[in-house]
């Protein structure tokens, strides 16, 4: 057994989340997409067979009441809100993270002063974020000015109405800095909208305490609702007056069951909603939200970074050297809980042509159990989640990544699959 | 045996659509609230305990191919097709309807042409229809026209962008003239948007062949796709080009994991996507709609309006003259799947201070087990749903409403519950 192998051992064993990973269904494969795809929690399917079985095909109507179906959006909000830092009350669950983004965008627009026309929208982000921005942009009569992170306080000015930014880069996993960002929108007079995907559930974010205006996320990543669990809004609760919302469905209104013709929005969080909620989805989600019991998300934050450092460290040790280069920071405060590699045939491969090589890569991690993700075009993710990936994982991840790049099909002459 | 109840005997004896019960998880109660939640069909519960436990659970990320994730909005969009009259790759399925509502009107006012910026909607509509679509009058720079749907033709002029109607009024069960006004509409040079959520599944549409423009629905009604389940967008496919959504996500990107600053629209229904679908709710309505395998949609329509028919006529004999009256059309061609009937304790009541009792009324008839819903402030509303309820059943829900209205506590004089 290695040094690295016999560390991942101690380091397991004194893991105070490792109890954590019972919770889930999982099987012999290292699980490093997470970041993706939330591992199913085991409460999950018990639950959705009772949602189905009993709620739906028993009580059928009398669920909307009886099985608290129409509260579910803020309910389920009021348990992600603890994870967000987020007192109760500001949190609704529904539709997906690109509708929120629209509706959180127009709405503070809508609240910009006088001669605020600027929508500042973080150019690195994921692509949805800027597609939505462009279309509320183009909705509200704004400018859009996409820049990097980093630009963002320079470019802030008198005309800025809003500023959309995500917490954590879903390809490189940079963790951008919420507390610094949002005081620097706010001096300018500005709002900030925050994207928490890749980072809600995997560290501290803060909303409250940083004074974070609104917040979006979905919750299948480390949150494990399921695939396309609806997502979140956040509008702290002194905004919630002035959320003008460009999707008043009648989920929102002041009194629903009146079905009145003349719109009037709720107050609180619920005026987030828009439509009829989801409501297997939704229900799944309520139940994996239960791993979170008794569990402080400045525990998942450390061992997040001991999994992430550990990582970096067994893939120095039995990667070749230079063939891959890490994108994510080494720095703590920059890093989110992930680590992504790049991985190209010009990193010390001779493959014809510079053809890429990270999604045959990939492919070959996960024929040997190790599940990461590629993004185009030279880019291994591995997701890190605290609550169920281990330091052996960790180390059996780098081991094989390690052991397939120098196999014969992807060293230096090898030229077998250039085609 | 009354004659009513042997004729329905006879009625349930030759109906060719008797056997469907079998397909749906049903008690002793008779279910006549299928037009606000659809029964479950028996094959839900199994395909969702395997898209949990199997898909989710055990093939995890690998499912967005493998199990057919990613495609499913418009595979699952196809299977809705034929009920409604649709070829294929003209629907996809996600979002609630009030989104889609949103993103309907919004991308119909872009197809208009100059000068066009009127809104024509139903003011007698479904309430979320027309809070949506004052917000894309809004937004578009558009003046809002809520007119009935009779004062529709008589409106329209070379300022009309688009006109929004639904197919079935939710509250009366009146069905409009979709043919004639869909033609009016196009003679007036504008757009079509139809609303569907109370027609689909219940009666034939025929969306290609009148001409449809756009059109939106549920699922969770006649569909029986269950709670929240997703909505559905239809887009003709000549108009698809030109299609521009207010809600531009990555799912509806030309190359979605190109993950492109640049927005480039996909072709064809894909189009109309957003986010990230919601699987677990899209794979049960996937189950839920193999109940239509062989169902001509004409059959359904014949035993909908012989449902329809014989509620009415069993009512006239059973409830005392006056007590109730019928707010949906005689006429087949204006009929629905629904039954509202006006109980209103001025029908032949004494109750103090005309206090409402349809709420109390259907609370009774639940506790007798004939379910049917409550719409403020005096419609007991009764959904008829041909693949499910029968004829005995129907008989059975007159003659329980006859009893209920006959007793005491219902009948002229009684001052019991009047605070």
């Amino acid at each position: 057994m290695s040094e690295l192998a016999v560390r991942a051992e101690k380091l397991d064993a004194v893991d105070e989340l490792a109890a954590k990973r019972a919770e889930f269904v999982l099987d012999e494969a290292v699980y490093l997409d997470g970041n993706s795809l939330g591992a199913l929690p085991a409460a999950v399917p018990g639950r959705v067979a009772d949602v189905v079985g009993r709620q739906w095909g028993e009580l059928r109507i009398r669920s909307w009441d009886e099985s608290g179906w129409w509260t579910a959006p803020e309910r389920i909000g009021d348990l992600i809100a603890p994870l967000v830092g987020a007192a109760p009350g500001q949190i609704v669950v529904g539709d997906s993270t690109s509708v929120n983004v629209f509706k959180a965008l127009v709405a503070v627009v809508r609240m910009a002063g006088e001669g605020r026309d600027e929508i500042v929208v973080d150019a690195t982000t994921f692509p949805t974020d800027g597609y939505i921005a462009e279309s509320a942009a183009r909705m509200t009569g704004c400018t859009l000015r996409p820049v990097t992170p980093a630009e963002v306080p320079g470019v802030l000015s008198g005309r800025t109405a809003a500023v959309l930014l995500n917490h954590v880069d879903y390809r490189t996993g940079r963790l951008h800095d919420l507390p610094g960002l949002t005081a620097a929108v706010h001096a300018a007079g500005a709002v900030a909208v925050w994207d928490l995907c890749h980072s809600a559930g995997a560290l501290p974010v803060g909303l409250d305490e940083h004074g974070v205006d609104l917040a979006v996320g979905c919750t299948y990543k480390y949150l494990n609702g399921g695939p396309g669990s609806p997502a979140y809004l956040y509008v702290r609760s002194d905004l919630q007056d002035r959320f003008d919302s460009p999707l008043p469905g009648w989920n929102s209104h002041a009194e629903p069951f009146g079905m009145r013709s003349a719109y009037e929005p709720a107050a609180g969080a619920v005026r987030g909603r828009v439509g009829t909620p989801d409501i297997l989805s939704m229900l799944a989600l309520e139940a994996a939200l239960e791993v979170w019991d008794g569990v402080p998300i400045d525990a998942v934050r450390a061992k997040s970074l001991a999994l992430t450092d550990f990582f970096l460290e067994c893939v120095s040790a039995y990667v070749p050297e230079g063939r891959v280069e890490s994108l994510t920071p080494v720095a703590h405060g920059e890093r989110g809980s992930q680590v992504a590699l790049r991985c190209s045939p010009t990193l010390g491969s001779a493959r014809a042509g510079g053809a890429p090589i990270a999604g045959e890569v990939m492919k070959r991690l996960i024929e040997r159990g190790v599940v990461g993700d590629f993004r185009h075009p030279d880019v291994l993710r591995f997701g890190f989640t605290p609550l169920y990936v281990g330091f052996a994982d960790v180390e059996r991840a780098a081991r094989v990544l390690g052991e397939t790049l120098s196999a014969g099909e992807f060293t230096a002459g090898s030229g077998r699959r250039t085609g």
